[in-house]
């Protein structure tokens, strides 16, 4: 049996995180209501600390180890926000941290995960696994899972914890899903307080892994190569994570590229934030299945901010 | 005596607006605090109604006319942000708007307006104000000014008390200044809640009017033709503004168009917001003139959010 993570989780995680990340604002836009015949409310987490909600389980994850492990350091691999957010944690709590990622990820990315005092390791895309394993055999650190861990599913959650708190009588939470960290500890900690929410996930019709496991009922493997502007939803879902998905009676809708490039034009144009493509799914999926959204008030995560601008020039 | 503003008229327009505007979020960027060497808060109204705090004074003016008067509608002449809030409030009321514009004003721009159901009246440039009173003789309508009116000002006072209350222990206050509506409410707000906070205006250097307004005492017209990306500090200080920033001891720093480009470009990389050029002033004005913000808790009021995102192609 793995290790299950509770509401009592996220609760205390929303304690230990607390002062260490952004509790970040709820915006809304009457133009979108409008056009969604819906009342929305998005948990900007493309506000949070380094630029998506990531930083709230890594946080929670790092500042969870005892001191005797935590001094070891801890050593993640990604190329995206987690890898980002390990850094930014590892750096509050002063401590070494070791991000692999593969030889051909951006120097952009390298340098923002240098930028907070993190060791960048290059290596082979293949071998980025056991590269990331050998440096924690090597240096006694501590694997931080970017969402196959329950501490990081427990800090995740309190993004929607800090939601429900900011907002009443939502009918329906939507986060995008990629490894189902996001969406799971969203499902725990929203219905333990208002379980009359359903929970919807979106996802890349490119990369549609975690749709397919849940129509199933069994856990699919990613797409490979998916062709998709949403570079954080290429991994299928955990051995943690789908369980929780199951339980929760979560279910997840597709979304086409041009519905999630369009979301990212409005983000910026009329609401005037950043958000990244994964990111902006949630509102894709909004406009993509409007009979689900339609009548109703939703809580919408908005998971990140950071990106190149790539869908407004093109 | 022309109409003074005090700070009960700023609380009044709190309660007015109430609901009617949004409550803007104050967010926080650790890589600026480092960099100033300062600890910001920025007031996010680029995340406010219409993209910009006009929509307090605007909102707050319309709010504040009898029924009979209000029935016959509002009059403007703006093409840029005043316009789009002008036509907001009045939608909200349900009355009547003319937003004249200059017949070289972006088509984009009238949309908006007419967006919010308000009359869009093209004429000559040089023709906007006559325009205005015309109408206004004309159909009964009311004209509300973009700064220099006592309602307007009080509503854009709004602010900085929203930021006072979220804010303990400021040291500064700074905020764009073009016609000095904001400028003034924020010195109004803030020296009856927290008198020892120093008030400061971002103002381009193209467009220095204010900057030697208030060195010599003595208010300057507009600088003709001025070159600057910052289309909502065009204007000079007004009657009534002008005499407020005097007495609360307002200072006035420029800024080169290059900081505030970098600005911009800062706010949407860093901040994942979307920062107009007339709001990226205050952080430009961080950069340039460390010596006034250096060590010190400063909250920057980022006016607005209304851009084509020129400065970042450009």
């Amino acid at each position: 049996m793995t290790a299950a993570v509770t509401f009592a989780d996220v609760l205390v995680a929303a304690d230990r995180i607390r002062g260490l990340v952004h509790s970040t604002p709820v915006l809304r836009s009457s133009t979108i209501d409008a056009e969604l015949g819906a009342t929305v409310f998005f948990k900007c987490e493309n506000l949070q600390k380094v630029g998506a909600f990531k930083a709230r389980g890594a946080t929670n994850a790092i500042f969870s180890l005892d001191p005797e492990t935590a001094a070891a350091g801890v050593v993640t691999h990604s190329s995206g926000n987690h890898g980002q957010a390990v850094a930014y944690a590892a750096a509050m709590r002063s401590i070494p941290a070791w991000v692999v990622m593969p030889d051909d990820a951006s120097p952009v990315k390298a340098e923002a995960v240098a930028g907070y005092g993190a060791t960048v390791v290059r290596c082979p895309r293949a071998e980025r696994e056991t590269t990331a394993r050998r440096l924690a055999d090597e240096t006694g650190a501590t694997l931080v899972h970017p969402f196959d861990d329950p501490a990081v599913i427990a800090g995740q959650g309190t993004a929607a914890l800090e939601l429900l708190e900011q907002v009443d009588g939502l009918d329906v939470l939507v986060a995008p899903v990629g490894g189902g960290g996001l969406l799971s500890g969203t499902a725990i900690a929203a219905s333990a307080i208002a379980p009359e929410v359903s929970i919807v996930g979106a996802e890349p019709a490119a990369a549609d892994d975690a749709f397919r496991s849940m129509l199933s009922g069994t856990r699919q493997p990613a797409v490979p190569h998916p062709v998709t502007m949403c570079d954080g939803l290429l991994t299928a879902l955990g051995e943690l994570t789908f369980p929780i998905l199951l339980r929760h009676g979560v279910s997840v809708v597709l979304v086409e590229e041009e519905a999630v490039a369009a979301a990212c034009t409005t983000f910026l144009s009329t609401m005037k934030i950043v958000v990244e493509p994964s990111g902006a799914t949630v509102l894709a999926a909004m406009r993509s299945h409007p009979d689900r959204f339609a009548g109703r008030r939703v809580g919408a995560i908005v998971s990140g901010g950071n990106t190149d601008l790539a869908w407004l020039r093109g």
